[in-house]
């Protein structure tokens, strides 16, 4: 287990509510696999926005290097953290009870110009910190060497599927 | 002209952008109608988020009532401010460039268990402001016969126009 | 239990059909932990109109300060009793079998100007219940004080569950 | 032009706001087409809520048979017409500034059960009065066969449309 | 039971496909309170549109006086039946397995200028009835006596379902 | 010019209404430019429906092999078509006034299950003209090279634009 | 079963992601009805690229008259094979698990002036497979024959199902 | 002037099409702002797509570090640049004359689970830049500190625009 208590965690993933964390699973999953440090932390940009400025204030001193922001409805977590720190935010839109994720994706989304969030796909939690691995690997050979392996394990995890495929089609 | 530099404004009015001030303007007429004093900013949740939170955690000391949010696209400026206050805070979604004010709706409306923001219709800057003036009514008595007087004079303005009406219709 | 049947309830919850009940739970529970009474009626903008406009038209009068109205659909309610009173008028968009409670919200928060509805989030019960005790706390010290108190005891209970987080992270 | 003022009139037009007039135009000229005398009025479903009551509920008694009610944003016109009388009542969805009309669509077209409103498209004025005739042709039928006459028109319309075509398209 | 294979019937109502039959079913129910004879048929605009122009086009002389037509998604069954009859044709949509009835909705209410289709709520099955009788009752003092009677039992029971709810509150 | 009022054409045009014309040209200038006849009509759904129907129902008898229906709002023209003809039909959503085209596209392309409309983007007329000669192309190789050749301008076409903005660049 | 590995299938279905199997099965069933041989395979814009470009590239010297391309979310596989060659390609949408198809929808319909996919409904499998055959049946009058049985099939079906209403709804 | 025919360049901005370029401005003069060199492509998914994936497969080795994909409508370019790389993409919706960019965005920021882009605002092309220059600054204290100044311009700018507004409220 990443150790999330000190500063050398590269990544830093923050939920709005503990209830979107079995949708974040796969982004954990998926820094754990890259073997990416990581911290975690369930805070709030309305219920705590205090730690929130002060989490994303203090991050790159800390040495944090990419912020994930997952949050659902009015989701304004990434922007408020982006807000306060020059760091890449990656929003991660979380689908709701109501309205199917749409106010989760506009609301992270449609930033206005001057602070960019960058927003993955609803629920995508697998992909946002993909996101956060493709950006570190651009000063880590070790992290791109991974990545262009995991690419080349998906495409031949579709590959097999497709062999499946035919087996099944031929009975 | 109302006097905006003192706490003794019990409206407060904070801008997302200065484009958003020709849409805000029937707002600002509206409070000065019903004799309302109020203070106007430009403050960012994302550009001055400093300000916002130091504005919004302040005003309730400072003498604000009711704080109006104008703010477009993904919105943040009336969550942020609410994040910071316990005053009531009505959110005023402004229409952008693309996607008719949906993202702006959606972004301030939709907000979170625990902090509301009263919100009005898309580019309903009128609205904004009589909301603001029948929360401030309800231990405002004087008020509260203004906006009686109010609703009585649209009523008439409506009959007016029907009559007029009338007579086109019997040209 | 509060006393629902005096003019002494401050805020009246108004449900567009029983169907609504369980939705609206949230917001009866929200203004009975505040201490807030309130009285509650199932009435109709389209089935009993008359005694909508009844209700609201004395309501002010009858000591109610703030009206919540509850209704999914073509969700008229809160237009059709804000049109009969000056008191703030609290919509609560309730999501339907179909649409996803865009009907809802639109039809709520899309008030022409002159006539304000206070519109929260779909199925955002207890914020309307919030906002009505924002709206009172504005001339109740010892409501405002609660209100204060409640928004630290939810920054304590995220930090509580960012706590279990970091445990759980730890295993 | 028609009387408007005797209950004679079997078809009423209320308009939500004068503004609504330019848009509301066709649905007029297509009553004069068919010989339908009508009445209109200006009336607000939120501006003057007492005088579209007091109009509905008489409405049957003074000879009115259709009703057709012309409302844009948070369109309650139709439903609050149709609340007060068992009067076919036809709506009809006003584009406004924002969102396209699809707002006025769903505050009309989505009642809830119980009190229908027959809604025709966004703008479509001249179906909302085509659509009154069809009613009242159920037992006129002089008008019955004026609408027959009308559709052999139209076909005869558009017949000559392709002529045209076909004569552009050989040049 | 409705004898339904003569032409006695003054109301039709068409299904696109067996599938819709249960949402229909409340459409049948309240024809059946209300006494009004009706017969039913299966047809489908794409699959047998031979049928569909056939019944449309003698539906006036077999003395149907409104069609009911129910359909999903690219739902033109309605607009085909008034391109084939001067009678008020009731469009109702029912929601599919995709967009949430929003195609249903717009392919039946967004009928070109010239050829109304008189649209009720998605799923609104009852009061596809309802408008159906206030047409018929149009020229049937009895049906309307019906109407009126029923609207009153409506709003008695709304008034027990808030009798209800006041004793529960007071539990 | 292409003779179109003989069964020779392998493509047959319709539109909705004379004023999608417009939006069409680029339909019939790309079958102009690959050399496929065509015929044009206009014929509606909702005002001609004979024409319709008689047209769909001897167009493959009458030598026309693909079909391109052009209409707008609840446009039921290509589904009424691919009702009465086995042939492939193209469906083209046409922008209205309202709702910016979503309601042209939902009415075209969400046809249920048997009868199938090949749907194209909204307003995309080129691309109705390509698809129908990919569809000729399958049994002509002249056709058939036209469009790799096609192909290849258009590549040469962004690569010709690539390097102008090279230039501009560098200035 | 069909033999689908040699270049004598004229069909080609291509799934983006094996999830996809049991949507698109009704297209399976669709063409095996009809006898019409074809291939599956899974292939991915996104994970394999190499495999779609290399597929599609050769799809027509391999024989392939029609590829029918199902995906789902950001939905490209249908444009990214129609980009390689000059084949017809049926673009089928596949719901996902938010925005309910909107996404895909849009991802493959709106596609830019040059390369039309043509688009059936959302899930709408079996008219994928439909739309393949009516091309195919252009040039082959046995498929053809199929088709008008097909159809015909279809419809005493309906009047079948209508039937049966008939005799429930005397009982 | 940047040069961008050499692999010095570590931002690539790829143009779906020339017509975008006066939208993608901002980006450029946000790129320059920062003194980051770019180079900038005209390339397009479907129309040159040999040209797209032979870029994105060679990106990195010829030194671009971060990819800008700016498209509208059906938009696949950022996801079929990203199919080729693992450096990360940024997608830039680029609103089109239908769907207001809602087709652009949701083509974009839907990417299924693998191959992320991260998706800023439909025309939000000063961001695109942005969020390009906060990943270069993670290896890059210089333009962290470009960055940091720009947001205290920022910050300023909107004070700035505050103090004219309390001068105009004076007046």
């Amino acid at each position: 287990m990443e150790n999330h208590s000190t500063g050398a965690t590269p990544v830093a993933v923050i939920l709005g509510s503990k209830s979107d964390l079995e949708t974040v699973k796969p982004c954990f999953d998926t820094l754990k696999r890259f073997g990416v440090p990581f911290e975690a932390h369930i805070m709030s940009a309305h219920r705590t926005p205090g730690a929130v400025s002060s989490f994303a204030s203090s991050a790159k001193e800390n040495g944090v290097r990419v912020i994930i922001a997952a949050a659902g409805k009015a989701a304004h977590l990434g922007g408020f953290i982006a807000a306060h720190t020059t760091l890449p935010v990656i929003g991660l839109p979380i689908k709701s009870s109501t309205l199917d994720g749409l106010d989760s994706l506009l609301s992270i989304v449609q930033m206005p110009s001057g602070i960019p969030v960058a927003t993955v796909a609803i629920d995508g939690s697998a992909n946002a910190a993909l996101l956060a691995i493709e950006m570190l690997a651009l000063s880590d050979n070790e992290l791109a060497d991974k990545l262009t392996a995991d690419r080349k394990a998906m495409e031949e995890g579709v590959m097999k599927k497709d062999a499946e495929l035919q087996s099944e089609l031929c009975l």
